[in-house]
């Protein structure tokens, strides 16, 4: 107990997603998780778990047709698990940091929450839980219609296994093979994942701003800035993949006009973050997926279940470089002052997740035999959860796997936060007083 | 002139040098300055003319047998002009901005060169030109030597030749075909080369502090950071190369201990900037590649011949992230602490560097039919005016080629200048006094 009081807040994050991962490896190994397969090995089992548990998606295995029904649960409560952890710990961060932003911004949580009653946390996480519960509850009851027709009764835990890994950003599916792309043409399945995606993928604290004040002029800073954001990402991601891919024959040259924007906003939505796709990842063009790879990189948005660097990072870096080359002094989004502090640490942020990327490829490049392209292509994706199935990573080592699961959690945890926990403060911060309530990253 | 006089010092940097690439543009188009070719088209000699002034290097002809002396010549100058021009603007903006470094610093030069007289800004120039002229006598008389048993009275030629392009890092040879790897195991070639390229990636204000103060102890913070930046990133560079090549049957494996040493610290040092390179470089392994793309990308130090975001950046940089992880307030290099502003200005500059790379990833991927991998390499090649003759850019249509003049010229003037060049200011700035003398980018 005494030693895990010395623990700083970070180092209790990392320290809960690892015990978590070992309980989900443990029960992922039983002969029962699995169907028609032998058993996992350690290291499979440990992949499956972190890849849930991060929400990435990733996944070495078909598991409609691999694992059994149980397997299946044990991965959709990881995931939960996981996606409600994340939502939960950054929203509680990101209230007590809009009170300290601070280069020195290490706050011991505990010491923190001394400010606010334990009572304020309490509600705050029931809130959040309850807010995940409606919008899962709602896509699991369209879903199950949607899947009805095709599967019977075992719709019900098909609709509600696929709205928990939508709202949660985990891009997991257990219909089997590629039996998700029989309903690329059917509307109502694109829209309830799209929604639920994209509200995941907003995060919670701009989830409530919207159902507490519904108008945009009286929305936060951040709920601004994360709605606008999120349109230009879907929107470009749209036209790109559109005008690219419009007559590419293995993906959307077969279908309507209709079809095709559908097609296409799905791609777009899906490749921030969550990682389903109906499309075959290896067919689309190039300049398609380093656009996916591009908006993989920025991922969703702080406090959501999405990764990557986060809508709200992109938007400082943006303006801060716009003020630069304007030669102004101060740097402006939706008429608030950005604090100089958030700009180091959005810019910090894109600096370390960059070298993230490029050491994973380095070293992926090191032990295996796969194209630099590619492998880029599955670096961006593991680091920003997205885990899009191209099935790259079954070819890989064993070995690769272990990196592939320190990179997951990287990603999931946040990366300063990550360095944070393996370095070991000396001094006790100071307590200092922000200047705004920006949230990056 | 009325016009002239509402530039600013940026815009009137990119009007130079297009001007001078115009010429040379002209100059090259000329039948006299080919030899067995028709002469050169429009847009083939505006790129030779851009690559010589930007000291990229890249080549589309073997200006060995395809240029005529006249040609060479022509080239040899443009690099002169580039190296030079960007040797003394780089050097007077730094003395200039170590007195005023803000967000805002869009310092008029003649405005700021009121507080400098005109004859001490006229002395430094001096200086600078005496400085380069002494590096390439002294590499051209070694050079001559070394030419000499082969190539007699050419030698001279040859031997100045290729001391400029060597100190400029322009990294361009002309002795024609794959001529230069039969120097390969030649130690006194290797190393002025190597003496050449490194002096004059450290740029002028640095070479002048060794000179003058001869001590470590005595070095100004801007010497300290980019003498232990250039030789740690060289000794990666070397370490990596040698193990991951060891092996390869076509780069390193002939050689014994000693020659494998010498082509791994040439490759290595030139693979900062100049891009020279007497191995294939499409045998290279892809983790040597990939490391060679971070040593492009970084490249050399400000006010130097060599381009990317530059040694002192890449220090500022860590040093803040390192502070960020530890929970330092200050950010310290060499005792001495570095001011936000210049925090600021290097992650700026990774980012915006990172992106002009990306999107011209992203565009070459568009209208060339090239693997991704080495289209991402050429990017950072071209960006960080490298050159490395990979031959891919041979392959490329001329409508990438007028993106890549301005890669190049993007490169060469440092990105954030070619922003503001392109950015029309409304307010005239107020003059505000920095914290420290701290020179990035
Ligand atoms: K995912
Ligand atoms: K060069």
């Amino acid at each position: 107990m005494k030693l895990f009081r010395q623990l700083n807040p970070y180092q209790i994050v990392l320290l809960s997603y690892g015990t978590i991962i070992l309980i989900g490896t443990i029960l992922l190994m039983l002969p029962i998780s699995v169907e028609g397969i032998p058993s996992l090995t350690f290291i499979d089992a440990l992949f499956m778990s972190a890849s849930s548990v991060c929400v990435s998606g990733l996944s070495i295995f078909d598991m409609g047709n691999n694992f059994s029904t149980f397997g299946q649960i044990v991965v959709i409560i990881l995931v939960q698990i996981g996606a409600l952890g994340i939502m939960t710990i950054t929203t509680i961060l990101a209230v007590i940091m809009g009170r300290r932003i601070q280069l020195r911004d290490r706050l011991l949580i505990q010491e923190s929450l001394q400010r606010w009653s334990v009572a304020g946390v309490v509600r705050l996480v029931i809130v959040i839980v309850k807010m995940t519960f409606f919008f899962e509850f709602v896509g699991g009851i369209i879903l199950t219609m949607v899947f009805w027709s095709d599967y019977g009764f075992t719709a019900i835990y098909y609709g509600f296994w696929h709205a928990i890994s939508a709202f949660c950003n985990a891009g997991f599916d257990i219909l089997g093979g590629n039996n998700i792309s029989n309903y690329i043409l059917n509307p109502i399945f694109n829209i309830v994942l799209l929604l639920e995606v994209i509200c995941g993928g907003l995060g919670f604290a701009v989830l409530l701003d919207i159902f507490q004040k519904r108008y945009w002029k009286k929305f936060g800073i951040n709920t601004k800035i994360v709605l606008a954001t999120t349109f230009i990402l879907i929107l470009m991601g749209t036209v790109f993949t559109f005008i690219l891919e419009y007559n590419n024959e293995n993906t959307l040259a077969p279908f309507n006009i209709f079809e095709k924007v559908m097609a296409s906003v799905f791609l777009a939505s899906m490749s921030r973050t969550s990682g389903f796709s109906m499309l075959d990842m290896n067919s689309l063009t190039e300049p398609t997926l380093l656009f996916i790879m591009f908006l993989m990189f920025i991922g969703g948005s702080p406090a959501s279940t999405g990764g990557g660097i986060k809508t709200t990072t992109l938007a400082v870096i943006f303006a801060a470089i716009w003020s630069l080359i304007r030669g102004r002094d101060d740097v402006v989004i939706f008429e608030r002052t950005v604090p100089p502090i958030v700009i180091f640490r959005a810019l910090s942020i894109f600096f370390v997740s960059a070298s993230v990327v490029f050491l994973t490829t380095m070293f992926l490049c090191l032990t295996e035999d796969i194209p630099l392209g590619k492998i880029f292509f599955e670096a961006v994706s593991m680091f920003s959860t997205v885990g899009l199935p191209t099935g790259t990573v079954n070819e890989m080592k064993p070995s690769s796997r272990v990196v592939i699961i320190f990179v997951m959690l990287m990603g999931r945890i946040g990366i300063i936060s990550f360095g944070m926990a393996l370095v070991i403060r000396k001094k006790k911060p100071k307590i200092r007083y922000p200047e705004d309530k920006f949230i990056i990253g």
